[in-house]
């Protein structure tokens, strides 16, 4: 861990933080942060992400730590290094020291933690050993638990109710929150420069995310997400890198950067990897885009996300009829799903500590209390379902996609026979997936771009690309 | 996972392998692959590694997978991907197709395993969820099975005999594996190259980082361990990226390669960040390579490894009293472990799907059967302890540092106060740690060292610094 920078904003965000969650809840919280997971053995871990939770109130990323919550205090809970590991990892700072630089009220050794764990609630981490630990202590403690935290139950009680008010918190960014995401999005944007001007000496796809991910681990940071960079961006979480680079190939890179702290950023471009559109390309291109940047214009604190995401899909059938690829009315189309063959996703999610923040908590966060996923084809994907409010920070990534096991399914092309032309679609094979993706905050005025240094332009990004040739 | 190459060589490989494995048990054996493990949440995980066990008898890295080995035969088992994930994750190969390219005599699905367990061994997995599923599935097996496998207990029974088993093989590589690490080997010296070429234009370690990592990921390879790049080399496993690289620096990478199908490299370069030495520096680090290629030179098939490390602590010891930070007789001071305060790790280990190959096994792989760890300061952190043989691939990587904690312990200073002479050692402040290491495969005749494209005098190595320049 590094301690080197000014910590007084930190300290006085957690503070304030801490104050919020006082005034929504009356109970003690735990917070555990978690562990290095082995990848080969005991020894060869994955590298340590703390919990997001856990992030949020003690600011740094402490492994096998855990804090305690209660009227606006904090206790951090963590055991000194071993003094037989200074020579593998040096001199760790001590828990004294840490808790002076989170503003801790109190510290104590891990093993402290279960004769203050009464009446506590938490929220469970994605790791099984720890959730198991977080169970042990919880019940031992008593105050009504007799059950251990299930892997993929919803929370109840008083878990529920500390969920909730995280939330709550989560949902809108602090000060010091945005100074993070702001780096963070600034090193996803000198990451994609890099890729573009990558591309002409790339000979695979590995080539062009060497060059992104070159940037981000330069500036100390970590990939937020498994890198998509790839010439089939159709596939949308691929993570295969080895396909070759080839003349009419468009490259779509999804690429983010994660600032020590944990904060991430979460952007998207597509190019050519020739340089230049073709004019097939280009059509589609400039429809994602006017999605893309109608959608950003639309965002304003008390805007419907959902809306949002209706009216991507709306431009996205417009712009589909207009070139030939839909037939019939607008409206009747989105009604009917007819966009959503092509933009088979949602209009984009919440960002924060996770690129799809809060995601740990199924919709808790995504969605506002009392609503659910739509069973509808064009909406059950939206991650995202909340009136919006000034701090909260967005995702908008409209996409185009030719999806084989969608366009090609029989039931599909039946129900949209009289909707899809099938024959014009054809001359679009050279366009399988485009999306364009910003990470926008939403302010008390509106909004703002928080990648808004990456052009999405047409000729800005021939422009970036034909920097190598 | 990616499947375009020649698949004969691989095949013909695990054939052998099981045949094998055939000749040393009498009952059947069950591998488990493992599975993704969250980083935030359900959908972002950490990149997927198959346990190397799998790896060495299935060949390729699959998820959620099982292989059942008896007689020679290999029975896959697999779930067919769901359709839905075909959107995210695109089309996926089938079961009877991957069944077919790793030469399984039986595909079956998952659900099938707990028929076919009966009197199975098997290894258990570093995660504690898939222990879980061993435990569950070789219980409801029967066969005399009552007791989960647990985390850190050592195998007994035919789980005992399956580990021997499996060392026996993985100890000596096979013409297919040799193709496979000697790629890692091959891109490890391009990475510490372009290290070398970053060092005079990056400001800080993380820059040194990027550049090396960037050559890996282009390769549509991953790193085999987290990289050490650090200006404090003393640090053994620092993975702190932040510091700023100032001249008169030494920078110390040990940076690895593994391919997309398990196997790994490991190599340790240390250079001047101003592009030259100073004469202090310069003076260790010719100690340091007088060990490490005295210690190549004597790696032959009948050799006991621990000799060498002791080789080594000898002409570390040698040429501290040269130097005149150690006084006395060298045999002496190797028996009173003078030498071990500044080589303080054992001269290297076990390379093969593992970076410390087997390392989840203790020392069931590393120690030859009814040998044990040295209580000695000066070998008891050796990982090795067995007689060379062909087929072997082993690190050698000697190392001079100056650790705080070892060297300012007042303990330490009286028993050593008449053989380091502290005076004298303060002249050498400006090396805090160097390490050179490469990795040796044992073969017929003597020894073929993987990584030998990489230089290691200092003036080749000042001269790849330089080109930066």
């Amino acid at each position: 861990m590094k301690i080197t920078k000014n910590y007084d904003l930190l300290r006085n965000a957690l503070h304030q933080r801490r104050q919020k969650l006082a005034s929504l809840i009356n109970f003690p919280a735990i917070l555990w942060s978690g562990r290095s997971i082995p990848r080969n053995y005991p020894a060869l871990t994955y590298p340590f992400r703390a919990s997001s939770h856990f992030l949020y109130f003690a600011g740094l990323p402490l492994e096998n730590a855990a804090i305690r919550l209660e009227s606006g205090k904090l206790e951090l809970f963590l055991d000194d290094a071993d003094p037989s590991s200074t020579l593998w990892h040096g001199e760790m700072p001590k828990r004294a020291e840490i808790a002076e630089l989170i503003g801790a009220d109190a510290a104590f050794p891990m093993s402290e933690l279960k004769s203050r764990g009464m009446g506590a609630a938490t929220i469970a981490l994605q790791d099984s050993l720890i959730r198991l630990q977080q169970s042990d202590i919880l019940v031992a403690c008593g105050a009504g638990r007799d059950r251990p935290l299930a892997p993929s139950k919803s929370p109840t009680g008083i878990d529920l109710e500390l969920t909730h008010a995280v939330v709550s918190l989560r949902l809108s960014h602090d000060a010091a929150s945005l100074v993070e995401l702001r780096q963070a999005a600034a090193v996803t944007v000198a990451a994609h420069k890099a890729g573009m001007a990558a591309t002409r000496t790339a000979k695979i796809e590995a080539g062009i995310r060497a060059a992104m991910e070159s940037v981000i681990i330069s500036e100390n940071m970590t990939c937020a997400y498994p890198s998509i960079v790839t010439v089939h961006g159709e596939v949308l979480h691929s993570e295969h890198y080895h396909h070759p680079l080839q003349t009419g190939d468009l490259l779509l890179a999804d690429v983010g950067a994660e600032t020590s702290m944990g904060w991430a950023a979460d952007v998207t471009r597509t190019w050519p990897v020739s340089g230049k559109f073709s004019p097939t390309q280009r059509a589609i291109y400039d429809v994602v885009l006017a999605a893309h940047d109608t959608c950003i214009d639309k965002i304003s604190p008390g805007v419907e996300y959902q809306d949002i995401h209706l009216l991507a899909a709306r431009i996205m059938a417009e712009g589909l009829v207009d070139l030939g690829i839909l037939r019939g009315n607008v409206d009747e189309l989105v009604e009917m799903d007819a966009h959503a063959l092509f933009f088979v996703h949602g209009i984009g999610h919440l960002i924060g500590l996770d690129v799809h923040d809060m995601e740990d908590l199924g919709d808790l966060a995504g969605y506002e209390e009392g609503r659910t996923r739509s069973s509808r084809f064009g909406l059950g994907f939206l991650r995202l379902n909340r009136v919006l409010r000034p701090g909260m920070l967005v995702s908008i990534e409209p996409g185009f996609y030719q999806v084989p096991a969608i366009l090609n399914n029989p039931e599909t092309r039946a129900k949209y026979k009289d909707f899809v032309k099938w024959d014009e679609l054809e001359k679009f094979a050279d366009v399988r997936g485009i999306r364009i993706e910003d990470d926008i905050l939403v302010t008390e005025g509106g909004r703002e771009v928080l990648t808004g240094e990456l052009p999405t332009k047409a000729l800005e990004i021939e422009e970036l690309v034909a920097v190598s040739a």
